[in-house]
């Protein structure tokens, strides 16, 4: 059914997850590759309203277990609406973010724990896995830092978060890495962007074979 | 921290639920119980917000599991602000419908899976489950009956199903019943009222040690 690349984004706060997506979109169309870049919940309506229900600052009550469930029942619309059509349609999707950031950052940094949190999303994805993951490893100071002095977009409630939390989300991706060696490939993201890249497009060549090459002949 | 009891009243439509509860609670505060009744989302702010998005008749695109997310997150919502705290100031929380029932319903009659079903609902509850489950067993034909003659609420989406639906959802709760013998009794709703009330009664005092006998003295 899946005739399409599914191939997710992942990251700490400031990595370039945002830059490496565009370059990324933009040098696959150029070599003549139909592509989708989302992030959810993607303009899709009922995704949309349950991310408003989280995000609702009246809700100061929300308990963190009601809070995953939520956003395993956004990442649920959002790929069945947007993901799975673009796929069955042959399409490249690129996900800025997916269950690797819902594992390392309730499941481990916020401590509902990975297992618990994967149990909910194994529902939710009901096997619609990445093929390819893209880890953008860097250090909290220097990601953080990154966005500050940028200051290409808003600080969101993510940032606000002590230096230790964002240390427990790193090393929630090191645990993932470590669980699915086969699907998730880290970049060092403290490398300037064309040479993250560079590295990444030689990624997906390399596990597409010749994925870039196909239409350049 | 549980110093109350946790009592869940399940079955099909028409089965007689709201009376039963009504009759139950009575009975207990007569004998000096204090007593909570209760139904998903019971009046908690973002429970009955997470509701709302599921009954928006626009949602016609919903898909099946991000609807059984959102009832597990609505789910624990309810229990953490109104059920858990009850029972930690020693009531009787008495409540309409609980895991059973999308086990039964989204589970197995929806055909989700109960497995899966319960995956989601296991990390809604983290361990909070019941510790008696009434299930009022009644044919479907005649609950459905029940309701449209008797005209005291509104006909639901439930009820405009196909008798088979409501077939697969007995089918369901019998499953429950070999599942959890400990927990779930099966009470014959096709009797009158006061004879449901009366065996109900006596499970509950069989169960907590002389629960009716105890302020009676």
């Amino acid at each position: 059914m899946n005739k399409g690349i599914f191939i997710t984004i992942e990251g700490g706060e400031g990595a370039g997850k945002t830059t490496l997506i565009q370059q990324l979109s933009h040098t696959m169309q150029q070599r003549g590759k139909t592509v989708m870049t989302t992030r959810e919940p993607g303009g899709i309506p009922i995704a949309e309203q349950i991310r408003s229900v989280i995000l609702d600052r009246s809700h100061t009550s929300m308990d963190a277990r009601t809070e995953a469930l939520l956003y395993a029942a956004a990442r649920r619309q959002h790929l069945v609406e947007k993901v799975m059509p673009a796929l069955a349609d042959g399409q490249v999707v690129i996900c800025d973010r997916f269950v690797d950031s819902s594992l390392a950052y309730q499941g481990h940094a916020r401590g509902l724990g990975m297992d618990d949190v994967w149990s909910i999303n194994r529902f939710a994805i009901e096997g619609a896995m990445p093929q390819l993951t893209i880890y953008m490893d860097i250090e909290p100071e220097i990601g953080l830092a990154r966005i500050q002095a940028a200051g290409t977009r808003e600080v969101n409630r993510l940032d606000l978060e002590s230096l230790a939390f964002h240390e427990r989300v790193r090393e929630g991706y090191r645990m993932l890495l470590e669980q699915f060696p086969e699907r998730i490939v880290q970049v060092d993201a403290g490398k300037e962007a064309n040479v993250v890249l560079e590295e990444v497009i030689l990624t997906i060549d390399r596990r597409f074979r010749g994925f870039f090459a196909a239409d350049v002949q």
